[in-house]
């Protein structure tokens, strides 16, 4: 061991992320599964602009480190992550479309609609979450049928209605409503904080953890979200956009309510160290087992891009 | 009984459609279910504006009719009806939107798009989407976790990549690629028959029929599915857009190819009856039991809207 406790995580981080990559990559070849007729090669090439794009993979990585917790077996592991990971990149897509973000880049590469059209995207991102839930309902995930079932009742209720898909229509509809912090907190809770958490929580039950070492994985995963969010919401202030590979300022030019802009810059970097402090507590139980997740918290408090 | 057979499958049609509008009416309530953090109205709205439009409901009386040949659970089966019309109303709201068939109406009123706007239309057919795998992975619906996961899996294959969005891809393109027989074969056997042809096999999964019964009810759902496209290419050609409540005369004034066009009317009459006749006989060994599925079967071949 010569690098710095940073260094590893980075590595870490790197390493889980050509796993799933590399999980995607095989989720989306050409040969259609039992039951499909076809896969449209462009509708197929659509999906994996969408989602072979690179990134951090934070949630796959959040999932596979809270399973590794539990000892979990790393193909069904794999195999959450990505489905989480399609669900991620479904909402990008959709998020970028003309009638909502309208974003040309994302990543550093055309979003899915310039680089095919605003049908194909659309198409692209729903095939994507249908997909979520076949990956995880899938025998090949390896794991109970039980099991199996309570991740997908769990990614559906985080996506849904009453989180991500919730989120951002409340987000869409925050320039004209103005949310109050209440408001606000509600919005970032389901638009980004549902899926994180939800990555965290099925880490545990991909590792059929007990209720308690579960509710505690999905309370550092709620943490770990509202960090990822004042965290962005700083970035949206002080980043720019070479390094973030998107536009930035664009919500603080919307003149939208966010956290950071209601309690300023000084508040929201006091506000993460809280909740990195809150993530570490949450984890101790599990001692240096934990450690990956426990950085993973920081680097996402204090990340600069 | 004083009506003719063809009042009392009518009589069942709309009973069947009140049902099942009934219980999507409860399950897009404004409370929020454990684990949603809210119900944002303008979504809800959305979701129910899309939803709750009345129509026949074909996909919901073929689930609720072939799972009455094994006996099944009534809320089970309600349930299970519900979310193969949610995934349908979404596949609707999508294909309306400007994007792609850019229609202002469906069943006589403005589509999701026209009475909100096009990012509210995208988010609500999300929302839909991702809520059919929630409505079948509760445990309200009743089912053991086997059975439920084994619908979830199925509808996502039906309704994905290899399924309904890969079909409406493939419909997309058809104007460019103008597939042959073969290609127009796939597109439709993709885009409207996957989930009708999953409808009639759901009904047999919830009514935890044996192999040969849930293959002979899929089976069924395929000539259904056939006939219900060639009915609808037919009408495309001789309805009225008054009766049909939507715009006619788009597939064939876009040059749009189907098998009417490719081999005439006549040809397509043939074979829907054809297809009437395989579907009963499918149905022969559940005698009097499958008479409203035999009769619809010929409802779906002879609709004139």
């Amino acid at each position: 061991m010569t690098g710095s406790p940073t260094n590893s995580f980075e590595e870490a981080l790197e390493s889980r992320a050509q796993a799933v990559e590399t999980a995607l990559a095989r989720l989306l070849e050409q040969r259609p599964l039992d039951g499909e007729i076809a896969r449209p090669a462009r509708l197929l090439d659509a999906m994996r602009h969408g989602v072979l794009a690179g990134g951090k993979r934070l949630r796959p990585f959040l999932v596979m480190e809270s399973a590794a917790l539990f000892d979990a077996d790393g193909e069904a592991v794999l195999r959450v992550a990505a489905a989480l990971e399609c669900v991620h990149c479904y909402s990008l897509i959709h998020d970028d479309l003309p009638s909502m973000d309208n974003d040309d880049i994302r990543r550093g590469k055309p979003t899915v609609h310039r680089a095919f059209d605003e049908a194909t995207a659309i198409l692209a991102g729903d095939a994507l979450l249908t997909y979520a839930f076949d990956i995880l309902a899938d025998g090949a995930t390896g794991l109970p049928a039980a099991t199996r079932l309570d991740l997908v009742l769990g990614l559906a209720r985080a996506a849904g209605i009453g989180g991500m898909v919730g989120g951002q229509m409340l987000d869409l509809d925050a320039v004209r409503v103005r949310p109050g912090e209440a408001g606000i907190v509600t919005l970032q809770a389901m638009k980004t904080g549902a899926l994180i958490r939800y990555a965290c929580e099925a880490g545990a039950v991909a590792g059929r953890a007990n209720a308690a070492d579960r509710e505690r994985l999905a309370e550092f995963g709620s943490a770990v979200g509202l960090a990822f969010q004042l965290a962005d919401d700083l970035l949206d202030v002080t980043g720019d956009a070479a390094q973030m590979g998107k536009a930035t300022g664009k919500d603080h030019g919307a003149g939208k309510a966010t956290l950071v802009a209601l309690h300023g810059q000084d508040w929201a970097r006091r506000q993460l160290r809280g909740l990195t402090h809150q993530a570490r507590t949450l984890l101790e139980p599990f001692g240096k087992k934990a450690s990956l997740l426990v950085e993973a918290a920081s680097f996402i408090a204090e990340r600069r891009r």
